[in-house]
């Protein structure tokens, strides 16, 4: 029988990744409620915006305004996406503790993505990375469609450590094993991470897994068997992606948190808190939770 | 690492579990037409229909109908609940394979659903499983509440191994460990097997997951990792618990279908044929599919 860890960090990634793909705006207000809900309910790093061009992701244009709106805690990492210099100079001022550079397990899929080929990707992740280091910023790396490519179907695991051995080589201190299309299963994303892990310890790998064909979860327990305690998820689900026709969001952070604490695994969250956050953004954004466990609290609750 | 088992058979429960729940009337056609349908996917077990009280359950009204409605296929076993004598007795026309007998780990829940003690339930039972073992037809005893009871929270282990002990000693060949209300984790659905595994090998075990906190699927990888190999579902996640609020069904046929498969796991279930039966009797019923996988695969023919 696996032994799982004693304690799992979760990265709630649902002001970025969850909110990117929105239509309607969301008010910068909202956004840096949403973060300090979740910094209040006990998450240690939360992923909180990007700097991209607002052509391709409008809805992160207010990059700045989050940022210097958050009333931070210590013992907090906040998290933004920086795709290149340009970006990083711009997220500079803001003073991220870390910074994500992105890149794909599968060609296609980094070509249609972000426009460039895997190689060129790392290229011009490099100098960004070295910045970041030089700057005393943390620099994390995810890998998307790590399992499978809307574009390419399976994707190999030498894929997945390939691009894991680019990344370690132009300095990115831990990755991120994505399963952007959350086509994956059990099998299938432990080799992902038994990949990513030739080149990184497992202290040093994230599983960020979608629940598109409702496996997430199971995904999840599938990592932790493996050693992974680092656990990315989405307060109510919320997430998508937009080059995945029914794609889903992000494992909800609720169900995750709702099943390691099952497990006498400790979070440092606290699941009732998490519930309130989860129902109240999802009311600002007019939907229902997408997470089972927080609808049954809420439920009970009556 | 855990070894997974080379092939799991599925017993879809949903013309029964997933349906004696529904408000409206289901027409006996629908019923059989699912049935149908399910055979056709390459389902091999089916729970059908129930024998109780139709002033309990009216939705299981019209069993002679439906049972008598279907055509057999050599190779599939159908199964029917009879909780008593007499519903043993009006079963014993319609020729089951298999019927089931029901009970709960619970004391409290036992009282609330069946109207008697843990011990009167088992009494009750023994002449029907005496009975049906000499008319030649299969038994199996569904075990309720065997993690969480929605009455007393949660149940011990112990009370599982009582209930599984009992079962046995009135003839009872394969028991069912059921989370009724959806609220168990990994680590404690496995704890529920291994004491009904006390007194039953794993070969006679099954496991029946409730979805409602959303652990459905990763429990059911757990309930593998200790080599179960019978597994319950409900297309589209049909069904729901009348004592928790808020409860949701079965897990979803096609969710466990699409994770063993892409384990690498025999089913001898055609995915597609599935997906198509659970839209199919989620249109009948009016609402949305509540599998994951179904949604996505739907989303991706287009």
């Amino acid at each position: 029988m696996p032994t799982y860890p004693e304690r799992v960090r979760i990265l709630d990634v649902s002001p970025r990744d969850g909110l990117q793909n929105e239509k309607q705006p969301v008010p910068a207000a909202v956004k840096i409620e949403l973060v300090h809900r979740l910094q209040a309910a006990g998450l240690r790093e939360i992923e909180v915006t990007s700097y991209v061009s607002p052509k391709w992701v409008p809805q992160m244009a207010d990059n700045h305004e989050v940022m210097a709106g958050l009333q931070r805690r210590p013992g907090v990492r906040y998290a933004v996406l920086t795709p290149n210099l340009k970006g990083f100079e711009a997220a500079l001022a803001d003073r991220p503790d870390e910074i994500v550079v992105f890149g794909a397990a599968s060609e296609a899929f980094s070509q249609r993505n972000i426009n460039c080929s895997i190689a060129q990707s790392i290229e011009r992740f490099a100098p960004v990375v070295e910045a970041a280091l030089q700057a005393g910023i943390a620099v994390r790396g995810a890998m998307s469609c790590t399992v499978g490519c809307p574009y390419e179907g399976d994707v190999p695991p030498e894929r997945v450590a390939m691009l894991a051995g680019l990344m370690k080589s132009i300095g990115v201190q831990r990755v991120d094993v994505a399963d952007t299309i959350g086509v994956g299963t059990p099998l299938k994303v432990q080799r992902a991470i038994e990949a990513a892990a030739r080149h990184y310890d497992l202290d040093h790998i994230s599983a960020h897994f979608h629940d598109t064909y409702g496996q997430a979860l199971a995904n999840t327990l599938a990592a932790l068997q493996l050693g992974v305690w680092n656990v990315q998820a989405s307060v109510a689900g919320l997430g998508g992606c937009p080059y995945a026709k029914g794609a889903t969001g992000n494992v909800a952070t609720e169900d995750v948190v709702y099943m390691l604490h099952g497990m006498g695994i400790d979070t440092g969250i606290d699941l009732d808190a998490l519930v309130d956050t989860g129902a109240w953004i999802s009311a600002q954004l007019g939907r229902a939770t997408a997470s089972r466990a927080a609808r049954a609290l809420l439920a009970r609750r009556g």
